[in-house]
C-alpha cells in the first residue's frame, strides 16, 4: 500500500503547527508512519531557498521569481523526499503545498493560474489525498501571526489586500474540488480547531482502509 | 533607440571571458554605453541562486530544481537589470542567457524542449539581437577550463557525454536560427578568437545603425 499526501493550507496565523501536531498524535496512534515537510523548505536545498524567499532583500523580487523559486524548492522536496517515502507506504503532512502557489502566487501576486497549472503538470504531477484549509478572517490571523513576536518575513509585511486575495484564491480552490478539500474554520480556539482537525483526518482513514 | 541584447554562449573552457573582454573594448571605442551581466547570477538574488546550484551538495539536485533554478535567477535578471538597460538604450552583453538552459538543462539533463520553451515564453519574452557561440572540442574545453586551477564546480564535474550534448544542442540552436547566431571556431588561439567575435560584432553595430 503506498503512502497517503495530506497538505495542510492557510494564511499568516492560522495555526497550521498546532493542527499539525494535533494529526502527528492521531497517526502516532494509529501506528501510521509519517514524515512531516514544510514549503518552501524540506530538504537543505530547499531551506536555501527558504532563506532568499523570506529575507527582505534591497530589490523587489520579481513575481516570477518569487514563483519559480516556490516550484525549485518543491521539485526537489519531491524527488529527495516525498516521492520514495510514499512509494515506501509512508505518510506525509505537508505544511503547505503546490496549492499555496495557487493562493499566493495566483491570488496573491496575480500570476497566471494556466502557468501554475502547467508547472504543477510539469513539476508535481499528482495533488494531496487530503487538504485541509485551515480559514480565518485575514485581520484575525495577522493578529495571532503578529502576537507571535519576532520580525516580520518578506511575505508577512504583505497588504491586508494581498492576504484577502489569498484567502479567496484558497476558499476557490476549496470549493473546485470538495471531494479532497476540507474547511476548517480556523477562527475557533486552537484546540477547537485541532480536534475538528483530528476528525476530519480519522474520518479518512476509515475511509481509506474501508477501500483497501 | 533601445538598446541590444548580445549573448555569448559556449561550453565549459571555451573563452567566453576573453571574448567578451574583446567586445566591451570595441564598445567603448564605439562610445556605446552598455552593463556586462552573467548567468546565473547578475543581481544579489541571483548570485545566492548561484552558490545553490555551482556547490557540490551532500543529495543531487533534481534536474527540474536545477532548470527552475535558472529560470528564478533569469527572471529578476531581466527585471532588475536587462529590461530597465535596453528601455533606457543602454546594450547588454550576457554571459550565456536562455540558450544555455537549452543547452545544458534540456541537452545535457534531457529536459523536454517545450517545457523550456514554455518558460523562456513565460518568463522571458525576447531573444537577444546577437548570440556567439564559442565551439570548442569538449577534450580542449575542458582542458582550458582544468588548466585554470580551482575545484571543479557542480556542473564542471559531470561527464564528456554531458558535455557533447551540451555542445550538440549548442550547434543546433545555432543551425536553427542562423541569421541570429555566429559560430566562432574556439579552438584557435584566444586571440584570434576574441577578433573573430569583435569583427562579428562590429559588423552588426554598422548593420544596426545603417538600419535606424
Amino acid at each position: 500500500m503506498s503512502g497517503r499526501l495530506i497538505s495542510f493550507e492557510g494564511g499568516e496565523g492560522a495555526g497550521k503547527s498546532s493542527v499539525i501536531g494535533a494529526v502527528e498524535s492521531l497517526l502516532v496512534e494509529r501506528h501510521i508512519e509519517f514524515v512531516r515537510v514544510r514549503e518552501p523548505g524540506g530538504t537543505a536545498l530547499g531551506e536555501r531557498v527558504r532563506s532568499i524567499l523570506l529575507t527582505p532583500g534591497e530589490a523587489p523580487l520579481s513575481a516570477a521569481t518569487e514563483l519559480l523559486l516556490m516550484f525549485a524548492s518543491r521539485a526537489q522536496l519531491l524527488d529527495e523526499v516525498v516521492r520514495p517515502a510514499l512509494a515506501r507506504g509512508c505518510w506525509v503532512l505537508a505544511d503547505r503545498f503546490t496549492d499555496a502557489s495557487f493562493a499566493y502566487q495566483g491570488g496573491g501576486r496575480g500570476l497566471d493560474s494556466a502557468w501554475i497549472a502547467e508547472l504543477e503538470r510539469r513539476v508535481v504531477g499528482r495533488r494531496p489525498d487530503l487538504s485541509l484549509l485551515l480559514d480565518v478572517q485575514v485581520d484575525i490571523g495577522l493578529q495571532r501571526a503578529r502576537g507571535r513576536g519576532g520580525e516580520a518575513d518578506r511575505i508577512e509585511r504583505e497588504s491586508i489586500e494581498f492576504f484577502e486575495r489569498v484567502r479567496a484564491a484558497y476558499r476557490a480552490l476549496a470549493a473546485e474540488q470538495p471531494e479532497r478539500w476540507t474547511v476548517l474554520d480556523a477562527g475557533q480556539p486552537m484546540d477547537a480547531v485541532a480536534s475538528a482537525a483530528r476528525e476530519a483526518v480519522a474520518g479518512r482513514i476509515d475511509l481509506w482502509s474501508s477501500a483497501e
